[in-house]
């Protein structure tokens, strides 16, 4: 099993993606995220995304019920769809998924962001965010037991019966921890994993497993520490090699698969 | 088997017909729209919905590409997902598909629109719609087969790869040909079907099987008559009741199965 992980931004190749698919020799499940799509929409709505910055340091999107509207019509409606349609026209029989279909995926709701305003500490308790944490597998099987391609986006099914928005990331690790995966590709704006993230000749070609939880404690930026740490999970569940490659070039899944980008291994 | 279709109306209460779908007693289907929704979120974003009308009198929306990015938003993403998410919330556990998905529903994409200008004949090529003929039976009766209760919108799949728009009316006429069907329920923005549509007291309560096509000739309104039509298709293809009742009420699929609307048997 394969799991590729297709970005959000908006110079990601979805073109090019959806017709190098015919190259994967092995089943797989695709996870793409639509966050430039979504901050698109959100602004013509006149509900332009908003941003908070917990008192941990930690800047994560606010989910309100607004907000998860257009999350909706971003991820599952058009980027999905657009998605299904391209794989239609490509010969490969995809089907659109969300976490809330099926009960696909379930997670706990954060229950509160802790923020500083000016002079105080504030809860933030409408937001609509959550971690993965159950994955109906016999869905998943029995739809790629028929031969169709899931393509799953979130939102994410809360245990109250709740959308939630959540780290794609932490989709592809719980995928990693229920089913036998043994390559993932996560498809970026990006050459791979960059040294400086402001340098594109900067790429890190090679990555060992020894190396990846001193990169995890070294590196600042909350992003590449949470991929590392989702690095690490993934071989700790099994997985062969990690590929994290550019998705705005041809044959983006061909190239990852040769070689191209920061390969884990 | 039931199927029931759920208008795209403004004022249709989903809260109350999703909280209604356990009294239903035996596999059911759901092909819901979200015109309502589309056109507000079409006038947001500053592509309102566009109408034309062809020479031969029959008005429909015109669906550009911009217009199916919307369609997508409104149908697939917010009112399928919101839907899905009220379902689970309900403890039915639904799975929203499009007609692309899996290849469920395709059909063939209308050449063009022959419309009259001021002074000539003009030809609309740019219109994504089409009349669905082809239906996955295999991979909806999995679906049902593993208990899930599939929500199903447009867009489908035209031979070409196209997301194409349709009428949902055409959609259930499919589902009836190549299902086992015995109740088709409409929920609607009034009462049941009308003798004058201005006139929420002009409830027609019960029709014959025998007066379907006399209606059908006479009325002149567009949607009354494919509606009689799809109605005599049902019949003719096994269905043993069709209701139209009151999207808008308590408990409104109990209320059509109890008799309220209006009949067909």
């Amino acid at each position: 099993m394969l799991i590729l992980k297709i970005g959000g931004g908006k110079t990601i190749n979805l073109k090019a993606i959806v017709a190098d698919l015919k190259n994967i020799d092995q089943p797989f499940i695709v996870i793409h995220g639509a966050n430039a799509l979504r901050d698109e929409i959100a602004q013509k709505m006149g509900h332009p995304t908003k941003t908070v910055t917990s008192v941990s340091g930690y800047t994560s999107v606010l989910t309100d019920q607004v907000a998860m509207d257009i999350f909706m019509m971003a991820y599952a409606g058009l980027r999905n769809k657009r998605l299904v349609e391209l794989c239609q026209q490509n010969n490969i029989n995809a089907i659109g998924l969300t976490g809330l279909d099926g009960r696909l995926i379930r997670g706990h709701r954060k229950k509160a962001i802790k923020i500083k305003t000016k002079d105080k500490i504030k809860l933030i308790r409408d937001d609509l965010s959550g971690r993965p944490d159950k994955l109906n597998v016999d869905f998943l099987n029995s739809i790629l037991a028929m031969g169709y391609v899931p393509f799953i986006t979130p939102p994410i099914l809360s245990y109250q019966g709740q959308a939630l928005n959540t780290d794609n990331d932490n989709i592809v690790a719980l995928l990693v921890k229920e089913l036998s995966v043994k390559i993932v590709i996560h498809l970026l704006e990006a050459p791979g994993l960059l040294k400086n993230i402001n340098d594109p000749d900067s790429l890190i070609k090679k990555i060992s497993q020894k190396k990846l939880e001193f990169i995890e404690k070294t590196y600042t930026q909350g992003r590449i520490k949470r991929k590392m740490l989702s690095v690490r999970q993934a071989f700790a569940n099994g997985v062969k090699k990690v590929v994290f490659a550019d998705g705005r070039v041809d044959q983006p899944i061909s190239q990852a698969l040769k070689g191209k980008g920061t390969i884990i291994i």
